[in-house]
């Protein structure tokens, strides 16, 4: 028996769903629930009675209490009489930091979360160090490319004693479906600032564009693969990060007000985009690791017409591990980076891969 | 402890090089190695002395003894004082017809041979029931795409309640390289026959280039895939498989007599290359299948231009999974799908994936 702790929201309510799943259809799984919050509410009892999958999140709403502080978490899990793995599906700093906790009194972690592995390279190394020291498991597949199987990849690549070369992609969904729509292969794209509103509009951007626009989520997903490939990158912001917002629009009240000033960049990008075509080739927003050269960056680069990077469709991301073994063809995997169902799969992959090793 | 027994050969050479890497590297592994065996020689010892990684090969070369029958190895194994893995680089179907009996004594088995996921489907049901009565593992992500993430990747998205609606790819290094060159998506391609001469020359297709042609090597592949997702096929001669063997040529006395005569049938194979280029496609040896309307098959089809199965490069594979999650958008996986290092690869990640829960 193994018990759960989880947050709940748009991938945490698709988590439950699916481990409502799994108790159904692999039962050897044999987990509970005794633990389980949202924002200002949460559900868990002294006794660890299981809670029902089926109604958790409405037991929640209606019974939950104040949640405790997260050093109270961390004493009533490791008080339990099972193992326990904590599924952190929110996108919570405080939690993130306090990982190592978890972790030294042998809770181990799950979480689609990015904060904790592109934070400071102390707090790295403290996850892996309290790991160690408390025989717990970290996983947390989903924090680069969703369900897409990036970070085991990258891991049984370096585990099985290959030298990864570099590391290149599109690691936004959102950047992916501005850059096909602005820049497409055939045809000639439309007004930048039209397709950021859109995109917005369609729910495919952050509630400001700004916080897609900034680099930053490309640059965090970048940290923990160089990291991961063996590279101590001290945090996201110690490489070169274009941003795409305008200088002056970076501080404007809000996203309404930022998206109708955009227009007036958009002889800017448009010149951009041209620049490269005129040199046949396609605009991007690329993110790469030169493993060799030491040397992480996320911005705007021009690609070829044939380049996988290139010819990408909807919002769908890429990502190629070029190393020794593969030589001068990467190993490239592609799919859709975002959303709930695919970000939970990620979550609940990494769940079974830490119930085969605490049987 | 956790003792080893292996082939050797192409992909076991390069294994038992991993496994010199990672008794270095990852110490923490605690592998020995009890017993190897080539073609014609065995080397083991009635107390299980650990035989050195790095002498290995010499030692066996050296003062190997004529194997035992299978019998046999599976008693020695199964009295080891430690947990063994049984590590199939060979292709040899008598043993691959033998796992049930290794795995019903405990032994865990990883192999990159297709044969017996291929086998017969009674075979693949014995395979699963034996590793259950016996508490044992198999893995075996090196039978498709060699270290490409494909296996395991399937088998995330079954075990996390996905559903697959349809699997494709370029399955095979050597096809992906004919039509690469036979039929690019710029230029007109070479002459069919002289385009696998050179590929024999180059040593990219079999000894015998027909036991590429014939499809057989892909249908296996598509069997296995089949099965993971849920399909029972009986055996990958129960569905259609389109041989590029000309009918006449079938028996022919050898590989050069078959070199010789395939000009004959270059203007067959040039009016299909036109024929899917009249409508803007490009023709490809594919193999598919269909889980909602339960069939699977291996053979030319007609391609878009902007599909990435026509747009692949050198002998690359792409595999890409239609799912209820991902939409119309699949998750593909692309990259070598052939070699001595990226197969042992796979080999070497599934020994960590096994050992982890050996513990």
């Amino acid at each position: 028996m193994t018990a759960l702790a989880t947050g709940t929201g748009g991938v945490g309510s698709c988590f439950i769903s699916q481990l409502t799943w799994l108790s159904k259809n692999l039962p050897s799984t044999r987990l509970s629930l005794c633990y389980i919050s949202m924002i200002d509410k949460a559900l868990y009892r002294p006794d660890y009675a299981e809670i029902d999958f089926d109604t958790a999140l409405f037991t929640l709403e209606a019974t939950g209490v104040e949640p405790p502080p997260i050093s109270t978490i961390v004493e009533y899990l490791a008080a339990a009489p099972h193992n326990v793995i904590l599924v952190d599906n929110t996108s919570a700093i405080s939690l993130a930091e306090a990982y190592p906790a978890f972790l030294r009194r042998g809770i181990s972690i799950i979480t689609p979360n990015k904060k904790a592995f592109s934070g400071s390279y102390q707090l790295w190394q403290e996850i892996f160090s309290s790991a160690t020291s408390g025989g717990s498991y970290f996983y947390h597949e989903s924090s680069v490319g969703a369900g897409l199987p990036i970070i085991s990849t990258l891991k049984d690549l370096v585990q099985t004693g290959d030298e990864i070369t570099r590391i290149e992609g599109v690691f936004s969904g959102t950047m992916s479906h501005l850059f096909n729509k602005f820049a497409p292969t055939s045809g000639s794209g439309g007004k930048w600032s039209n397709i950021v509103r859109e995109a917005k509009e369609l729910g495919f951007t952050e509630p400001d564009p700004r916080d897609d626009l900034n680099g930053l989520d490309v640059a965090r997903k970048l940290t923990i693969l160089g990291r991961l490939a063996g590279l101590p990158i001290e945090s996201p912001a110690s490489f070169p990060v274009e941003s795409l917002i305008p200088a002056a629009l970076e501080n404007v009240a809000n996203a309404d007000e930022f998206l109708r000033s955009l227009s007036k960049y958009d002889n800017e990008m448009e010149e951009k985009k041209l620049a490269a075509e005129r040199s046949g080739k396609v605009v991007r927003f690329v993110g790469s690791v030169d493993m060799l050269g030491k040397k992480a960056k996320v911005g705007l680069e021009w690609v070829d017409q044939t380049n996988p990077i290139a010819n990408l469709k909807g919002s769908d991301n890429i990502i190629s591990f070029y190393t020794k073994r593969y030589g001068d063809m990467p190993l490239s995997i592609r799919g859709a980076g975002a959303g709930g169902p695919v970000t939970a799969m990620g979550v609940t992959g990494d769940l079974l891969k830490v119930l085969c090793q605490l049987r």
